[in-house]
C-alpha cells in the first residue's frame, strides 16, 4: 500500500462542486488501496477577498493577526472537502497546520519550516481515513501563535508532508496538463514535458514559470521527494519533477540521457533600473547594491557598461522585480549626492526570456545557437545572464512572444498539435 | 484598574465598518483606564453563509467537520477586529478557543464547558494588551479536536471568561439598549429594567425573552458573574443583571426592595398538541411522555383535563417548539393502538404570556390580579402554569400582542414615553 500526498490549489477547490468533484478524486485514489494524505488551499478568491477585508480596517494590518486572519480560508476549504469525502462513504478528517505539526520560525507572513511533526496525521492515515492538511499554515512553539508561509505555501505544505511521511509520491493537482517547454498561451505548441530534474524545474520556475513555486521544489530537491504535476480535469499523466542521483542519472541511479533543453520561459514581471554617470572608483557599486538590499528589493540581472575607462564615469543596469522598483528610486534618489551618479532610468517595459536544459552543461554552442535564433527573428538583446544550466536574454516586452515562440522552435521544442490550455492559473 | 470582559455579537460587526466602530469602543474603555477583554461572534450572517456551503458538499456534514469549518467565522471576526484595534494604537491579541483555554467535552455542536484555563489571555492583559477571544469555540482536551458551543454560544464564552479571570463586570452588547419590561416592538411603552436579578432574567429568558441567552444567565448565576447588557449603538447604561446573596439583597448582601413585577414576555414560538381520548388508567400519561422524550422534544406546560371521572377518558394537552411538533406527531401515532387514545389535536396558533418578578414570592393575589387584566380585555385564558416567581397563560397567537399590552399596563409597569428600537436582534 503506497502512501500518496495530493495537493489541491485554489481553483480547484472553488465552489461546492468543485470541492465534490475533488473528494471522488481522493476517494478513487483511497478506494485504489492507496494511504492518502491531502493538502488544501483557501476556496478560490477567499485569500484576496480576506486581504481586502483586513485592509479596510487597518491599511497596514498587524502581521501576527493577519495570519490568524487568511488561515481562516484553508479551514474552510479543508472542513467542507472532508465533509464531502465522508458523505462519499469514506472517514476523513482535517487538520489545521498546527495540528498537523507544520512547526515554523515566527515569521508571521512568510514562515520558514523549522520541522514537521505529522503524528495526528499519521494515526488518522493508521486508522484508514484520509488525513486532509490545512496547505500555507503553520505555527511557532516558541511564540504558540498560527504563521503563514507566504506565497505557494501549499505547494511547500505538501512537499514537507510528503518528505515527513515518506510518501511515494507528492502529486500536485493544477488546472494545467502538466510542465510545458513553454507556456502553451504564449506558444502554441508548447509540448508537455513528462520528466523533468528538480534542478530544471528550479530553474525554469526562478525564470518566470508559473506552475509550481521555487520554495516548494527547492524542499523536494533537499528533501529527494519526486513530484507529480499533474491536471484536475482529467487522468491524464502529467509531468514527473525528480531529482536525480547524479548529473546523467534518474533518481534511481540509472543512466539516462537527459535533454539538451528542457523548456523556454517568459517572464514579464519585472523592470530596469539604469544608473546613468556612476563615478568609477571603487566601493560605489557595492554601496549602491548595499542600499537596493535595504530597500528589500531582490535584484535578478546586473549589468555594468564598459565605457568607464574614457569618461571615468560608469553606467549600472539591474533588473529587479516591478512591485520593488519604486522604493529602490526613491533610496537611489534620496543617496544621489553622496554616490554622485546623474540620473536614473527607470524601463518596466523589458521581457526576460530564459533557455533552461541539464544537458547544456556538456553542451557547448547553446549560447551561440540561441543569438543566432534570437537575430534571425529581428530580437535586440539587451542584457544577458547565465548559470550552469540556464541562459537568460532581456528584451523589449512586446518583442518577447516572438522571441519564445522562434527560440522553442530553433531548439526542435514544437509539438505537432496544439496545447489545449484551461483557464486561469494554479495557486 | 478593573478587568472587565466585552461580549460583541454578530450584528454589531457585520462589516469593516462596524468592526472600526467597536474597536473604538474598545479602546476608549481600555483608555479609561480598564483591563479589557473581549468576546466576539462570527461576522453578521457568516456562520449561515458556512452552513449553507456545508449543506451544498454534504446533505449531513459530519459534525467534527461542522465545527472545524464553523470556528472559521470567529477567527475572521477576531482578527479583524485586533487589527482595528492595533491600528488605533492599542495593541491587541486574538486568539481561538483552545489558545484561551475554553476546555470544553467532545459533543461537537453543543459542547459543554468542563475548564476554562485562559493563560494566555492573562499574560496578554498583563502586558497592556487588549485580549479578542473567538465566541462560540472550544476545544476538546480528550480528543484534541476544535468543538463549538451552540445557540447563543458566544454569550456563553463571554461569561465564563469573566467567571475564570475574576471580571468586575461582563457586558454584553447587543442592538437594544438592554432588558425591557416587555418586548418594545409589542408594547410601545415597554420600559428599560435598570436591574434584574439573574433567577428573574431565566425566567424571562425561558419565557421568550431573546436578548440574553439561558445557557449564558445560568453560568452567570452559577459563578455569580455580574452582566451589563447594553446597546452597541450609544452610551447608555444599559440592564445589570445580578446574582442576589439572598432574596430581598443585592448582590454584595444590602437589602433592596424589589418590585413586584419585572417584566412581560411573550412566545409566540410554541405549538400545542391534545391527546383526545385516553384511557384513565394508571401509566397512560407517563408513557405519552416517555414517547416524547424519545422523539427529543422540550414540553414546556402540561394540562390533564378534568373529564375524567365520568368518561373513564381524559384529554392530555401539552406545549412544545413548533419545530418539535410534527416528530411527536408521528411518534404518538405509531403508538396509537397501544396507549389506545382516540386522537391528536395539533395547534400551532397559540401564544404565552408569562409575568415574570422576584417581589412575587410574597405577594399574595398576583395571579388574580393578572386574570382580572386578562378577563377585561376580553383574552380567553386556555392553559395556566406558574413557578415561585412566574406565571404563564397560554392564549390564541392573535391576541397575544393586545394581552401583553393590557397586563403591562396593569401592572403600572407602562413608560411615560415610548422605547426607541433599532433593528434587528442581537446574537
Amino acid at each position: 500500500m503506497a502512501l500518496i500526498v495530493q495537493k489541491f490549489g485554489g481553483s480547484s477547490v472553488a465552489d461546492a462542486e468543485s470541492i465534490k468533484r475533488v473528494a471522488k478524486r481522493i476517494v478513487d485514489a483511497r478506494r485504489a488501496g492507496n494511504e492518502v494524505v491531502v493538502a488544501v488551499s483557501a476556496m478560490g478568491d477567499t485569500t484576496d477577498e480576506l486581504l481586502d477585508l483586513a485592509h479596510e480596517v487597518a491599511p497596514i494590518p498587524a502581521p501576527r493577526e493577519l495570519d490568524m486572519l487568511l488561515t481562516a480560508g484553508e479551514r474552510i476549504s479543508m472542513a467542507l472537502l472532508a465533509m464531502a469525502i465522508e458523505n462519499l462513504g469514506v472517514e476523513a478528517r482535517s487538520f489545521t497546520g498546527s495540528q498537523a505539526g507544520m512547526i515554523t520560525d515566527a515569521q508571521h507572513g512568510a514562515a520558514r519550516i523549522v520541522d514537521v511533526t505529522p503524528k495526528r496525521v499519521q494515526e488518522a492515515v493508521a486508522e484508514g481515513a484520509v488525513a486532509i492538511v490545512a496547505g500555507f499554515q503553520g505555527f511557532s512553539r516558541i511564540t504558540g501563535d498560527i504563521t503563514t508561509l507566504g506565497r505557494g505555501g501549499s505547494d511547500t505544505t505538501a512537499v514537507a508532508l510528503a518528505a515527513a511521511l515518506g510518501a511515494e509520491v507528492c502529486e500536485i493537482y493544477t488546472d494545467v496538463d502538466g510542465i510545458f517547454t513553454s507556456d502553451p498561451r504564449m506558444v502554441p505548441l508548447a509540448r508537455k514535458i513528462d520528466r523533468i530534474t528538480s534542478e530544471e524545474m528550479l530553474e525554469l520556475a526562478a525564470a518566470g514559470a508559473k506552475v509550481l513555486y521555487i520554495r516548494a521544489v527547492e524542499y523536494a530537491r533537499r528533501h529527494g521527494v519526486t513530484l507529480h504535476v499533474r491536471s484536475s480535469f482529467n487522468s491524464n499523466e502529467g509531468t514527473i519533477v525528480y531529482t536525480p542521483v547524479a548529473p546523467g542519472h534518474d533518481e534511481n541511479g540509472a543512466a539516462v540521457e537527459e535533454p539538451v533543453i528542457s523548456g523556454v520561459a517568459a517572464d514579464l514581471s519585472e523592470a530596469k533600473i539604469t544608473v546613468v554617470g556612476v563615478p568609477d572608483v571603487p566601493g560605489k557599486a557595492a554601496y549602491i547594491f548595499k542600499l537596493i538590499a535595504r530597500a528589500g528589493a531582490n535584484i535578478d540581472m546586473i549589468v555594468q557598461n564598459v565605457s568607464a575607462a574614457l569618461t571615468g564615469r560608469t553606467d549600472i543596469s539591474f533588473t529587479l522585480p516591478k512591485s520593488d522598483a519604486q522604493q529602490v528610486l526613491t533610496a537611489l534618489t534620496n543617496a544621489q549626492d553622496e554616490i554622485g551618479f546623474e540620473r536614473l532610468q527607470h524601463d518596466d517595459q523589458i521581457g526576460k526570456l530564459s533557455l533552461v536544459g541539464a544537458g547544456m552543461r556538456t553542451n557547448v554552442g547553446v549560447s551561440a545557437d540561441l543569438f543566432a535564433a534570437l537575430s534571425a527573428a529581428g530580437i535586440n538583446i539587451e542584457m544577458i545572464s547565465t548559470s550552469e544550466i540556464r541562459i537568460s536574454v532581456v528584451t523589449r516586452a512586446d518583442t518577447i512572444a516572438d522571441a519564445v515562440r522562434a527560440v522553442h522552435t530553433a531548439f526542435g521544442l514544437d509539438a505537432d498539435t496544439e496545447a489545449i490550455v484551461h483557464g486561469g492559473t494554479g495557486r
